[in-house]
């Protein structure tokens, strides 16, 4: 068997992909479209090599952008024998589970969850619409960031509603699935079963970024919610904010749904706070006590959640940090650390700064870890699963 | 000196009040009027003796309920000699951060506050005003229930949202202040000064409910917000919710602020998810399914946000049960107290049914404890401080 697989992970703000030969899994290349709205940047990573690439011609809305990427990969490494392809999906509601092989009935119903995720959703079904027109007829397989969080008690997934609008699905769902799915499997391997088995709270810090509870390595607890406006404080959004302010906002200044859609959730977080940016990075670095505020509020809102989800399980055995800021900033993971002493972590500072996996100290009673994610190695293993079987 | 201090709490569903002698600060009567939009209850206690009176001739706004309350208890107890007034009112602001003497100004200033507590403000000042009409020129002092949190750091009050929103006064303000600061200063007598000065989480779970940490007496963390929806499940509030619900609720139901304030405020929380009833009194009392969901939902929120306010406190060395359900549903601690054996609490069962002081066990890491709260007891004391000197 020949061919190649493509993964496509298409966002509001990037596109990420990777290619893998069909038959050995192997992969063939990797690589993003970053700051699309912005400054598009095209990296490129094959074998040891990475190119910065030209991004002439690219424009458009999120379809031209994938049509546009799909047909630099062809040129550049093709022509590509596209055999499956693996799509991370953000929204697969009440219905959807588990992996699901794509049928215009699928994406039919997959379009209808697209005002519950109306930031990330239409990207998603972009991507698989432009890689149907790109090769007609091939196998798709879409992966749910909110299946991994079926297993969600009933009260972790109840708002305190009237009962006609949780029964109509208006219920925690969470996100970040397919992360958190990836760190679940590494759970045994990287810190043994007795902790796999344990408690679990896994930080999955980017520019967006949740909490998920793991007990026995499924998920009983989450911060975001129906959206992914809820939860932590992020990048641009607000995360936890009273719903009076959303009516207030309404009242004095008159804002719509899409008014605080924009405030809410492009706006705010370490953007709105500081005043400054929406990257972690740029904060650390800014002499500026308003960036400094922003970072002592991410800190201060991931420990408070820290906290809640410690309760729902009861304790904790470890705390994993990853995605972007988990992964790359040292001093955000040293300050969570040194924020929870009172549930006996002790954190190791200089594996800590070495970004080694473990980085809690031998007699620290919480382990601390940091774990990289891989959203596509996930979807990998589904399109192996499904696509060829 | 002679004379009577009159005492007002008067909120959208009860008044409250109490005559105290103004010489001796004794307890001259007490009581309230209950049910008020639904079956008006008027209950008089003087001495030792309770009556439930007529409420014929009561109806109208709140404004008519007030005069109504007075004339009948000048009529019935009087003529009063009314000296002072002191009132319960909800919102402070960033302004009023202590016991404040009433003036036109104030009240102007006060009135302007209204929007951040629509279900409460104006309720609180139709007593001041009816107050005035009654005892023309009589002193009269406001006592706020935000006020007790003006110590929140600076990290609690934020939400992420853009700078000048919180730079306008969107903040976390808290309240139920009156409630904790009457057991901020029961805490040494019933508990020591070492629990007293150390990291205490006051539970006030009355049909609005909340949760305070307390570090050295001081307010440093609470669960609600900008308004007093955020936060706990109540009685028909729902508490925390992803704003997305909101935004999702506007676009697909067309609801407006006050339709969503009408469900979230109104319709939501005990009454909702059950579908029975706001009171915990009669869920605990019925066999329906429904109603054990709301209560579990219940219990699940306060863990989750005690969990929280632990982590903000750096650990928990005391939990105080307070309000209406704190003091009266031995049921409610009890599950919640079961919840907590991850902090080293150990409930000692008998105690709780038995409604005492300590309910935690000898060797329990954690105190856990009932006080009954006394809002109008923080009132008489700032009317006693600031009224007649």
């Amino acid at each position: 068997m020949g061919g190649t697989f493509l993964i496509l992970n298409a966002g509001s703000s990037s596109v990420k992909f990777a290619l893998h030969d069909a038959h050995t899994q192997a992969r063939i290349a990797r690589g993003a479209i970053e700051g699309i709205a912005r400054a598009p940047k095209f990296t490129l990573h094959t074998g040891d090599e990475v190119e910065t690439l030209h991004t002439e011609g690219i424009g458009g809305d999120t379809t031209a952008q994938i049509d546009w990427l799909l047909s630099v990969l062809n040129d550049r490494l093709g022509p590509l024998d596209i055999v499956a392809a693996g799509h991370r999906v953000v929204h697969g509601g009440k219905e959807f589970t588990a992996p699901t092989r794509v049928t215009d009935a699928v994406m039919a119903r997959l379009a209808a969850l697209s005002p519950l995720a109306p930031g990330h959703q239409p990207h998603n079904l972009a991507g698989i619409r432009a890689t149907a027109r790109h090769w007609p007829g091939v196998d798709q397989v879409a992966c749910f960031d909110t299946a991994f969080h079926q297993t969600l008690p009933r009260c972790a997934q109840l708002f305190a509603l009237p009962r006609r609008l949780s029964d109509a699905g208006i219920l925690r769902y969470g996100f970040h699935g397919l992360s958190y799915d990836h760190i679940a499997g590494r759970l045994p391997v990287l810190l043994g079963s007795r902790v796999a088995q344990g408690k679990v709270i896994v930080a999955h810090l980017g520019s967006g970024a949740s909490l998920c509870a793991l007990q026995g390595g499924q998920s009983v607890d989450t911060t975001m919610g129906f959206t992914a406006l809820d939860g932590l404080m992020m990048g641009t959004r607000c995360g936890q904010i009273d719903p009076g302010v959303l009516l207030h906002l309404m009242r004095t200044e008159g804002l719509d749904a899409d008014a605080l859609e924009q405030l809410l959730g492009h706006e705010s977080g370490l953007l709105g706070v500081s005043g400054i940016s929406p990257d972690m990075r740029d904060l650390l670095a800014s002499p500026a006590p308003e960036a400094a505020e922003a970072v002592a509020l991410f800190v201060h809102m991931i420990l408070r959640q820290i906290g809640a989800l410690t309760a729902t399980l009861g304790g904790l055995d470890a705390l994993v940090f990853t995605a972007g800021i988990g992964e790359r900033a040292p001093e955000i993971r040293a300050r969570v650390m040194a924020g929870l002493g009172w549930l006996g972590l002790v954190a190791d500072d200089a594996a800590n700064r070495a970004n080694r996996t473990v980085i809690s100290a031998p007699h620290s009673r919480v382990t601390a870890a940091m774990i990289p994610t891989d959203e596509e190695g996930v979807i990998l293993r589904a399109l192996w699963d499904i696509a060829l079987r």
